[in-house]
This record gives structure tokens, sequence and C-alpha cells, in this order.
């Protein structure tokens, strides 16, 4: 980088001092200078591929116009159109994302945190945080921070979440009208807001059906995965072979739920359904198609910048959550119970 | 952020000068400060959330530890992997990544750089260029810049690629091994050089077998996208309905040749076998599974990072270029040609 040209280079191509350039350079001291100099600067910055060095600003005013992002896993489908979403969001404003990976892991999310804050980031997008998480510094809220398809136990922390609680009501719902009463779960690991969101939803739609959740009917993952997915549903079936319907936490566990039931020599739809959640693209392409839940990923991504855009601006407002809505996307994995499995306490032959 | 600490903070409660305060924060200069003192600062600023002001540390080195990553659209899915190998061949080494997407248009591409290059970035990862793309700036190559899954005609600048005539030949040994002779091509746009590299490579390998290739049996996409795929496929299946089996440039292209045949009531691989590129998650599940070539993206990732790393403490360096070995991936739908295409030149009845 030592060939990064300076103010001082621009003012001498141009022949004019480096407090001309200057005030040449920045649009509110640029009618100071003449017409014709203005021009000989702009090209002399733009034939040396000058930058306007936001260092300086940075430290002048202590802002970049960066927000860092921080996810757990790029790699899981939910989150790629999520981080679209956001960097669009922040670019509407002139701002850039830094981006960083924690898969999970609270003391990486630690250091990452530190590590943006030390490049004078404006404010924080989370997807990672978990239900007892504090904002990322407490000592007066120093930073601003959004939560993204996360929220935190109390409400403490601003937060663009998908309504998880009308979903899987979605997903019972349609369950319950084909004909299933022995629905279990699949659920996320607890200490995560999102699954443990579902989870009490799952109880609650169930108990509005008239149906009671023992626990032998739920299994928590280790993680939002297809192959914890796929080890929780094994679990459940070897426990609950009389289970016609399982509702996953997400669509990966979903996928993983397939591969349990085919292990057992189980078909999907036809011994067992399974609903999803998330509706992550290429779900429609396994054999059968995931019926699951849409949430809108792109939005999320925007309405979180935005929401963290407006924080920034105005650090000292209460905490704002906002809901966006879901739909149910009907496949081929639910379909109604076999016709054996119709007696309710009925244990069904295989 | 007008509560951000400063040094001054940080020595006012730990009751110290403020140089105390600073050396007993510098590694370099805090054995020159009794260890009561150090561990003062240190709960002090531990307290007050300081942490140490890089954009002063930036504009003292014009550097920011932060590289740029301009991939053209994270939803697509060949580039999460990749963009995820790069963050973390980048925090090796104590750097972070901003991250931006361009949807290909080189305008956006260009303010991108503009915006990146004023926040001080040190390199830049590009996996948007077009084949005659000049390095971001060219002005005796002031910013280090490596280009991943992309590459220029002139190999001016440094590149991480998958081996793309490997690939290509692999898919069409297969095709040819299963007995097809007809096998046309649906190519990606000619301005992109992974696209370029496969379609010359389709050339090469047919040729390898005493196959030639006609203008009737290539159709240019608009795009990487299934749409794209599913047009240029619906085009080269109607002019040309003697063709056996597709070479398709990349998987989501492939997964829109299987739209174009399903449409024209063909089926796959019973009808025309149909092959992909980069082996993309989720690709195992469409039906059939796609046969694909499976590209290393975390590793092409990871290797970019640490190219870049290497250039930026290095500029003066010739540019480097690493291909990273591919494999064929089969899966079900690559098979033997229909029994009534055997004669080469009769045209099979539908």
């Amino acid at each position: 980088m030592d060939k990064v040209p300076t103010i001082k280079d621009v003012a001498e191509l141009a022949g004019v001092h480096s407090s001309t350039a200057s005030r040449a350079l920045r649009p509110d001291t640029r009618d100071t200078v003449s017409d014709r100099t203005v021009k000989r600067v702009l090209d002399a910055a733009r034939k040396l591929g000058f930058a306007p060095n936001s260092a300086a600003r940075s430290l002048r005013t202590k802002t970049s116009s960066v927000v860092g992002v921080i996810i757990p896993d790029l790699r899981n489908p939910v989150f790629p159109s999520i981080v679209r979403g956001i960097e669009d969001g922040l670019r509407e404003a002139g701002y850039m994302a830094m981006l960083a990976n924690t898969d999970g892991d609270p003391e990486t999310e630690r250091k990452l945190i530190a590590a943006m804050r030390a490049r004078q980031i404006d404010g924080f997008i989370l997807a990672t945080s978990r239900r007892d998480d504090l904002p990322p510094t407490h000592d007066g809220e120093l930073v601003p921070t959004v939560l993204v398809n996360r929220d935190t136990d109390d409400g403490s922390v601003s937060a663009v979440t998908a309504d998880n609680a009308a979903g899987i009501g979605a997903a019972v719902q349609l369950l319950v009208g084909l004909g299933h009463r022995r629905i279990a779960h699949v659920a996320a690991p607890r200490e995560l807001s999102t699954g443990w969101e579902r989870y009490r939803a799952f109880v609650d739609a169930m108990a509005r059906h008239g149906l009671t959740v023992s626990e032998a009917q739920v299994r928590f993952c280790e993680a939002f995965t297809e192959d914890a997915g796929r080890r929780a549903a094994g679990s459940l079936l070897d426990d609950n072979p009389a289970i016609t319907a399982i509702v996953a936490v997400d669509d990966l566990v979903a996928i993983g739920c397939y591969s349990a039931l085919a292990e057992r020599g189980l078909s999907c739809p036809d011994d067992v359904s399974v609903t999803g959640f998330n509706d992550t693209p290429f779900v429609g392409t396994p054999h059968p198609a995931l019926t699951t839940i849409h949430i809108p990923h792109y939005d999320m991504g925007i309405e979180s910048a935005r929401l963290l855009l407006a924080r920034i601006k105005d650090p000292g407002a209460a905490p704002k959550r906002i809901v966006l809505p879901v739909r149910l996307v009907a496949r081929d994995s639910a379909a109604a119970p076999p016709m054996d499995a119709a007696p309710p306490m009925e244990r069904r032959t295989r």
C-alpha cells in the first residue's frame, strides 16, 4: 500500500497548494475555489486514483459508515438472502457490511465483536445471539445493535424476526386438518431464541387443537443441521413408533427427518408427514418436495439494516421489534395419516 | 456513537496519565509500566468497553486489515462456501472481510470499489470480473487484487480457479463412454471467464473424442441462473430434437435444463442426459439427482485469501494463478442414450 496517493500528490499534479486541493475536493468548501481549479484537482485525483481518506474522517467523527454483520455460518441456506438484504439496505444509506461467521461459538463472537469495534464499526446486526445474550457492550449500550432472525427473552435489543408462532401454528393446523393427532416436534437447541419460540408455538398450537404434548413427543437437536435432524428424528421414531407427523424446526432438520425415515424403511408422506420451516432455496426439489413455512429472508435483511440505521441516528430510542409475516407453502411432504393409524391409542404395525 | 470511550477516559478511570495508559495498552511498550498499573489500565479499558483505535492506526499506516470481497450475488449457491472460506482465510491473519454484491453490473462494481477504497481497504477479492477486465485501479496496480472463480484473458491479475477444463473433460468423457454422440452445451455469457473457459473446454473435449461441435449445438445463456438455463435449453431442444445429452455450464443452468425437458414431455436421463458443474449444495436432492463436477468452493475461498495476503505483503510480486482440482460426482442425471438414438445420423422420433 506504499503507493496510495495522498492529497499532496493530487495538489502537486494539479499545480495547486494542498489546502486548495483539499477545499476543491470537499463538496462543502468547493465553492471557495474557481471552477477551473476544481476541475484540475478532480482530474488529478481521478488520474492518481486518489480516494478521500475515510480513516481521517473516521478518526474525526468516530464513525466509519460500516456495519458489522455476524452470523453463525453463511453456508446455512437461510442466511445468504438475509445477508443480501442487509447489504442492499445498508447501501441505500451509503453504508457497507463487514461480515463474519461464528459457527455458533460465543467466544468467537466476543472476539469478532471486539475486532470489529476496533475498526470503528458504527453498529452490529447479529443473527447469532442466544436467548440470554446481552447487547454486545452493555455499558450503556455503546454500540447500536439489531438482531435478525433471533431475539432475546427480555426484548432489550431491537430485533427483526419472522412470525414463528404463526408459522408453526399453520403447520400444526395443516396436519390436524389432514387427520393427524400424534404429531411430534424436532426442535432446535434450547439456547437459541428462534428454536425456543417455535417450540413454545408448537405446544400452544397443539393445545389450541386439544392435543397435549408429552416430553416423549419432542426432541431438541444439537444444531440447525441435517445431521442433527436425522439423529433427533431417529431417536424420536424409535421411542414413538405411533407418531404420524413431525413438525421440524427448520428445513435442514426436516431433510434430516427424511433420512431418519428412510433408514427405518418408512415413507414420507405415506407413513409419516414432515413439515419444515424457512422455505430455503431448493427445498422444493428433494423427494418429496418439502411442505414448509416461507419466511421473507431478504425483507428481514433489509428491515434489519434500516432499523439499525435508525438506531445509529438515534441511539437513545427504545428497542423496537419487527415481526414479519410468514406463509405456509404446501408441497408434497404432508398428507393424510395412514389408515391403520386412525385409532388414536393403537400402535401402528410396521 | 457519542459515547465511544477514549484513551483519556481509560486513563481517568485508572487514575493515571494518558501516556501511561497508552503505554500500558500497547503490548510493545507494556513493560515500561508496573504490573499493577497495567492491570488497573486493562481493567478500566475493559470496564469502559475501550477498543484500541484502529482508525488512528489506519491513518498512520494506511492499512485497515480489511479486505473487500465483491461477488455478483450471494444468493447464487456457489458463493456462500467461497465467501466463508475467504473469511476464514483472512481471519487466520487478523484480517476481516467487507462484502458487497454487484448483480453482475460493472457500474455497481466500480462504485463499490471506490467506496471500499475510501474506507482504506487493503486489497480486493473479486468474483465478478469479466474476461476483459483490468485490475480495480490500473495506475500501477495500487490495490492488491485476487480473482476467485474468475480469470482474465491475459492473466494479468492473480486468480484462484477450479480446473474448468478437466471438469468439462470429465463430463464429456462420461457421456461419450455411456454411448452419447450428439452432445450439446448450454454455455454462460461469453463475457464471463468461467463460462468461456468451460465452453472452450467443451469444444476441446469433444474434439478429443473425434466429435465436432456445430454452432447449433451450443447456446449461450444470459446469466448463471435456472431461468436462463431453461430458456437456452428450450431453444436448443427445439432446434436439435436429436440431441441425447446436455453439458450445462453450471448446476443452476442444469436445473433449468430439467425444466425445459419437462416442458417438452422429455425425461431425464431416459430421453436426454444432463450434467452440471459446481456441485452446489442440494443438487443431490432434485429428481433425478444431478451428475455434476465438484469444485472445492471453500478451499478456493481460503486460497484466494492467502494469495491476497501474500500480495498485500509483497505488492510487486508477479501475478500468481492457482488452479484447484475438481472431480466428477456421478449421480442419476446421466445414463445411456435411448436405444432409438443409436444410429448417429437418425433423428429420434418423439
